[in-house]
Parts: structure tokens; sequence; C-alpha cells
């Protein structure tokens, strides 16, 4: 199993030991010789190493464990590499980078996250700038649809990096594969929104068929949503963005279509009629979008940012309105 | 029954008895005392007035035939009307217009079809004008996300009714109710050509997907064909507009992720490996795209445009180029 063409010269680790941290390092291992991985636990670790595959997620994905390095602290991940992904649920994100207390100048942090990391109530950009002084040269963000599932299946599938100029062809070496291509982008923070904004939508499309509306609202739905993001963005970070491309819209779509999607369940729940407390429990799964909702609704009003979807989705999650009503007197504001 | 509060005092009919010309009459029956009606034959006339319902397509809906006057006679309807909706397939319309002898001045014609017509190989608008010198000022066109199957179970749906500005408000109060919402716009042209497209979009959606392609993938597609979609509409017509409204991104959405649709499933069946002549066969239903490929891969052409969507599936359908090779050559363009 020498097959691998090396790309890439740099040292590359992941932390997190999810669906999507998985594929991640399924992705790497086509280009890197080695993939440093700091995974959540040593029976994570120990269960990797004996029988080569996630004992939780994506098991089908064999991998060669001469091109892991798998550890569970994050001080001895950060240090061997010079690009660390972080590809945690945002909710675990701060309990494994508090334990950094490496030097981890220099180094290219690339979030794979989707989420509001909650100690600080804020996107993931701004947490590495302002927690830890890592500038946005220093940073970069994983968009675009991108089902774990499917990169596990090695089905094409398209990612988008934005980071800063001089980082793009380092990461898009990194990451491209025969099954994976890379979108380069300069809009770290917009892409950053964008995903967490589509978890939100994905929840809204999900309340929407669960109170029995349609595919035709649906679609009307999902258009009024990408407008309202290509509005929210506007107001976050003013850049030329076509919010058309694969980045924003399509994660939109992967999401707000996709019937495995989380949030889109959770949504579902409500809108039949569970409450949120309920339809969160139900689950057993982190619906990112729920905690997110609450963040991304006090960023539009401190913004004076006009989010009729974003508002009702915040009403129904966290003021306990009524669902049914939230989306009659949305439907008189959409078009 | 008489529970009808008209909103008009126009005379409105219907032309077509198919599925979407039945949602039609549904959706004017809300407004106005008399909806005239002209059907395929004698059969279909009798089978309503007797029964209550089309006897082929949604035949779930109930009609109270006090609110109809069905007629199989083109200058019946046209005669008796202020207002015709169009809503054959379009390779039917030539056959009804043609025998339209009566005057037909100052009347507006709405197009509900959304395909080209074959005689002419042109769209709907351009027929109308050339062949009937039907200007654009007694022209509209219906488009939008709408399912004629979720409005026979007046689910919520939008429509877009492109026109003049003189006809809008008319247009509007005709076709406005409890589970119709009507967006209005001017972009005859730009609204008639977005719903043809969206077919030739399906089938290439289904082609992915009877390829092998997965979800990622799909929403890459999609967006690549809202961003030719706009190229297309601005070579043909150039106006404000934004794609992302319902009437162009929602209907393309509706169509390209429906399990039901005919474009999409005739696009399944080549990527399965079915010779398009079988497909078509095999279907035993009219896909529009298919028809469409031809004429809008030529307009393309001829204008110089830069469509690799439209022009891949134009290969597949017409030159019998193989669908797997014509797409994996397009992954290459797409981003």
């Amino acid at each position: 199993m020498d097959k691998i063409d090396q790309k890439s010269h740099l040292t590359v680790g992941v932390l997190g030991s999810g669906s999507f941290a998985t594929a991640i390092v399924k992705m790497l291992t086509e280009n890197c010789k080695v993939v440093h991985w700091c995974v959540r636990n040593e029976f994570v670790k120990g269960a990797i190493e004996l029988r080569h595959h996630n004992p939780t997620y994506l098991t089908a994905v064999n991998f060669n464990v001469k091109n892991l390095a798998i550890t569970t602290d994050v001080n001895e991940l950060v240090s061997a590499c010079d690009v660390i992904v972080l590809a945690t649920p945002s909710i675990y994100l701060s309990a494994s980078l508090d334990k950094m207390t490496c030097d981890y100048s220099g180094k290219i942090f690339v979030s794979a996250i989707k989420g509001i990391v909650p100690k600080v109530n804020d996107v993931v950009a701004h947490y590495l700038r302002n927690e830890f002084k890592i500038g946005f040269r220093n940073q970069a963000v994983i968009a675009g649809p991108c089902h774990a599932e499917e990169v596990a299946m090695e089905r094409l599938s398209y990612l988008t990096i934005a980071t800063v100029k001089e980082n793009q062809q380092i990461l898009l070496d990194l990451f491209s594969s025969h099954f994976i291509k890379v979108n380069s982008s300069t809009d770290i923070l917009g892409n950053e929104y964008s995903a967490i904004l589509k978890n939100i939508y994905a929840i809204g499309a999900g309340i929407a068929s669960g109170l029995g509306y349609g595919d035709n609202f649906t679609a009307v739905f999902v258009t009024n949503a990408i407008r309202e993001m290509e509005v929210f963005l506007e107001g976050i970070h003013e850049t030329p963005r076509d919010v058309n491309e694969s980045a924003y819209l399509g994660d939109l779509l992967v999401t707000a279509y996709s019937l495995f999607s989380r949030n889109r369940n959770l949504g579902n729940l409500i809108g039949k009629g569970y409450t949120v407390k309920s339809a969160i429990q139900s689950m057993n799964m982190i619906a990112e979008g729920y905690y997110a909702a609450d963040s991304i609704f006090k960023t539009s009003r401190d913004n004076k940012m006009e989010t009729p979807i974003i508002d009702a989705i915040y009403k129904i999650l966290y003021e306990e309105k009524n669902a049914e009503k939230v989306f009659q007197k949305l439907t008189t504001v959409l078009n």
C-alpha cells in the first residue's frame, strides 16, 4: 500500500473522531504518507489500531494504520503538524483546544466545524482569533456540500476551502483527489457563517415538512432562505460573493433536501407537534442548528438585519412559540 | 356551493385537460363564478359533466359543474373569454390554436406551458407573437414551483405571473386564493425560458443519479445549473432579475429534486444505461425537456453562450454520446 502519490510535504493532522473527521482523514490519506489523528479517547484509538476502522462512525472506511499516527493528546497532534483540521462537534471544540499549551505559531488551523462555539457564543474563526490569537492568515474553513457518508463511498464531492491566497494551493493539494474536487475562496467568514446558517434553514425546512407543507412550498422556502443568507452574509462581511456557488447554495441544498440531516429531522419533529425539548431528547444526536439559532438570531438583531426566517425559527426554538402559527405568518412575507 | 367570493368580473377560460390544466381550473373556480374549459374531446367533456372530475388527471379534484362551461371547441372558448390560459403539452398547442378563427384581439393569453412549440421550434411567447400577432401586452406567463398534485390537495403554492404592469393586478386577483400566493413579474421571456431550462437541468440531475453520482454532486450540479440559467437568460433578455426568486430557482429545485418529475426520470433511465429512444418509449409520457434541449442548445450556440450543462445534455440526447463519458468531462468544468 505504498501507492500514495505524496502531493504534500506538510505534516497534517485531524482533531475529532466523528463521521466528518473520519471522512477528512480518509481524504488526507490519499495525499499524505502519514495523517496525524487526535481521537476522543484510548478506546477509539485502540479500536482503530486493532480493527483499522473507526469503531462508531463510517465503519466501512478501512485505513492502512501505517498511514496513521493516532493520539488522544491535542498537544502531540498540534506539535507534530503544520496543518491542523478541526473537526469535532462545535460544543466539544473548546474542551480540546483549552488543553493546547504547545507552540502553535505559524501553523494553519482549518475549521471543518459547522456550528457556534458555545463558550464564546461565536463562530470558530472569531474564537480562534480572539482566544488563541490565531489570525486569519493562519486559518481556513472547509465548506461545501459534503455528506461524510458519500465521501466514505468515494462519490465525487466538491469542497470549498476558504483561506488567504497564500495558503490556497497548499490546501488544494492536500485535499484534492479522484473523488474530491476543491474550489478555492478567500471568503473565510462568509463560508463559515453560511455553513452555520444552512443548518438553521434545514431546521425550517423540516418544520415546514412536519407541518404538512409540500414540495412546492419547500422550494419557495429554500429560495427565500438563500436570499436571506445573502443579506446576512453581506451584513457580516461585505465582499464580492456569489451565493449560488457550491459552498453557499450547494451546502444549503444538500442539507435542506436530505432526509438524513439531523437539523431537518429536528425541525420535522417540532413541526409534527413535539416540544423542542422532547424533539432534542428523542434524537440523541447533536443538531448544530439548534445551538446556532440563538447566536445567529442575536447577531441578526444586533446588526438590524431583515431575516424573517431566522427570526421565525428562533421564536419556535427559544420562545416556545407555536410552530404552525409562526409559519402561517412567515408564509405571508415569503415570495 | 355559492360561497365563491367573485374577485374578478372577467371571463376566464383554460385550454387543455391534463393535470396542470385541471389544477388551474381548480385555482380559478376559487375566484370565478364560471370557468370556461376547453378539453380534448367529447369523452373528457362528458366524463367531467357526469362524474364532476377529470377522468384521467387529478381525479380527486371534484368540481361543481355549475361553475364550469365545458367545450371541445377552441373558438367557443376564446370567444367567450377575456383571459385564456394555455395549458396543453407544448406539442399539442398548435393543433388547437391553428383552429382559432374567431376574433381574439384585446384578449390576454396566459401561457402555463413549459416547453418549446415544435412547429416553430420556439417558445410560446414568440409563437404567439409571430404566428398570431399577439403582442407581449396581451401575454402572460405562469411560472414557479407548482406540482399540480399539491394544488389538488390545496397545499400552499406560490405562482409567479409575468406580464406587463397593466395586467398584473387582474391576473393576481384571478389566481390568488387561500392556497395560492401570486408573485408578479414583468420578465415574460425570462420566466418562460427558465421554466423550459429547468426541465433540461432536471434531465441532467436524473442522468447523474442514474450514473451513481450522489447527493453531494447533485447539489453542486444544481448550483451550477442555476448559474448557467442566469447566463442564458441574460443572453436572451437582459433585465434586472434575481434568479434566486421562486420562479427561477424554486421551479428548478422542485423539478430537479422531485422523484416524480418525468424529466428527471427520463435522465435517470439514460444514466442507468437505457438508450435515449428506449428510455422515451418506456416512459409513455411526455418529457418536455427532451424536445426543449434541441431548440435551447441551438439558441445557446447561435448566441455564443457558455452553457456546458446544456451542451452536455444535448450531446447525450441528440448525438448518442455516452452519458458516463460526457458527465466525466462535465465534472471537470463544474465547481
